[in-house]
């Protein structure tokens, strides 16, 4: 059995080899298809993923058995998909989707017990910035009953292609009376609803705020840390001045969800600074 | 080789086996997941598709090694997600997400060369709801670049998974202070962009206005086939009335693909009501 090569065939030139690229993708969505083998037959499963440093990680029931197959050693195939757009060209031929597909190839393992706590927590605060310190802790049944897994995010098991351009179509075609452009699409939030079963008087989080924008207090790109000193957060480009570090913290983790969340929207820095800080 | 079972085995109550709700997955959605085994290694790749009747419709480079693949008869697992929430619990264990998951497995066949264009078109239409009676016609180098494949649709071959609910804690956990509720999420389209090499002039076409709601003329329920005559066109329950039947055929494709696109928006016919008849 020979690893599937990563190296993309069609429309080769619309791949890249961008680590951050990578990472941007993976942190725009949740959601990560998973393809394995079983008796000679592919078979295919939505499940919920984070990035956590150089790893892929899921989880499930320690009772599923694809995620057993998968901990025992399965090969697996993953693909983290985000369609950015609708490109309309003058032909049905040239028209096309802009999309991001990376396809992560490899092997799970189990996550051990002694980090299980953390991975668990990453997951969480993947898919709701902020939310695992708003929650109890873990029972031991709800751990041993969930059974997190691994990949490795290494220098050459990643194919990332990007499709990010504009209608290409032929000359005869631009000179005709045919409407070509962009159609964006986005995955949003929309307005937040309360558990049937919520009783009264309990305030919405700061996690949910922060997700969906509703607006309490302004945050600040950092003027600049002689200014902000310890209440500024940064990560890679982005620096957040706020009333404190932590609430720095929470926001930078918000903004960088907004912005994974909507890569084509303009209007991030706005939803950010209608970010919620509890801690502030 | 045994084909894999499509009985789910994990939180099996939400396995559905409506056709129905199948059918508006497979229509929420341009997007599937394709997975196959090569060189007893699973392999996986996103395109866009299309379901035609009672057929799951892909196509591709000719040149595709894994499409040719495919149309060779190697064993095929679909998936379509769609992620509708984040269901906040009370506890990380009990989180979730909303979601409906379909896996459809079988082997893809070759369209024959005489219905290429009408699957083809079928695909643009798909996509982009009377995009393909606005474009000029395939040329034949264009279609013999082209593999179109379909896979059956059948009784047995598909399963469905929907998680629709609320969060489901323990009484102890109801009990405490966490909030709980559902903050939703839904594909839209932005705002619509011309490509840079457009010439001036051209205007936006009917298809492009009536996917991004832009609005020109209302559009109503149809009051009944006794008033409106042919000026009505139907599909399932929806009964669209417009100036002329041509108008209300689009209308209703335009309809069908809002209420796709956002399952959980309740704004769906407000959109509809604005979309634009350039028939009309």
């Amino acid at each position: 059995m020979t690893t599937p090569t990563t190296r993309i065939t069609r429309l080769s030139e619309k791949q890249s080899t961008s680590r951050d690229e990578l990472d941007k993708l993976l942190e725009s969505t949740p959601l990560a298809i998973v393809a394995l083998v079983r008796d000679g037959h592919p078979v295919i499963f939505p499940t919920g993923f984070a990035r956590v440093g150089d790893e892929l990680v899921i989880h499930g029931s320690t009772g599923s058995p694809w995620m057993r197959a998968l901990s025992a050693g399965a090969s697996a195939a993953v693909a983290v998909t985000s369609v950015d757009g609708v490109v309309l060209a003058r032909s049905g031929f040239e028209s096309s989707f802009r999309y991001r597909s990376a396809v992560i190839f490899g092997v799970f393992e189990r996550v051990p017990d002694a980090d299980k706590v953390e991975y668990l927590e990453q997951l969480t605060d993947s898919f709701i910035p902020g939310r695992a310190a708003e929650l109890r802790a873990s029972t031991r049944k709800e751990l041993a009953a969930t059974l997190p897994l691994r990949m490795p995010i290494a220098d050459d098991n990643w194919s990332l292609k990007i499709s990010g351009g504009w209608p290409e179509d032929p000359e005869e075609d631009n000179a005709g009376g045919a409407w070509a452009g962009l159609v964006p699409m986005s995955v949003t939030y929309g307005a937040t609803l309360a558990s049937p079963d919520l009783r009264p008087g309990i305030p919405l989080p700061a996690s949910v705020r922060a997700m969906t924008g509703d607006a309490v207090s302004p945050i600040a790109r950092c003027a600049g840390r002689d200014r902000c000193g310890s209440r500024c957060a940064s990560s890679g480009s982005t620096t957040i001045c706020a009333p404190s570090r932590a609430a720095a913290s929470i926001a930078l983790l918000a903004v960088s969800r907004f912005r994974a969340i909507s890569p084509i929207d303009s209007g991030i820095w706005a939803q950010a600074t209608r970010v919620v800080m509890s801690r502030w």
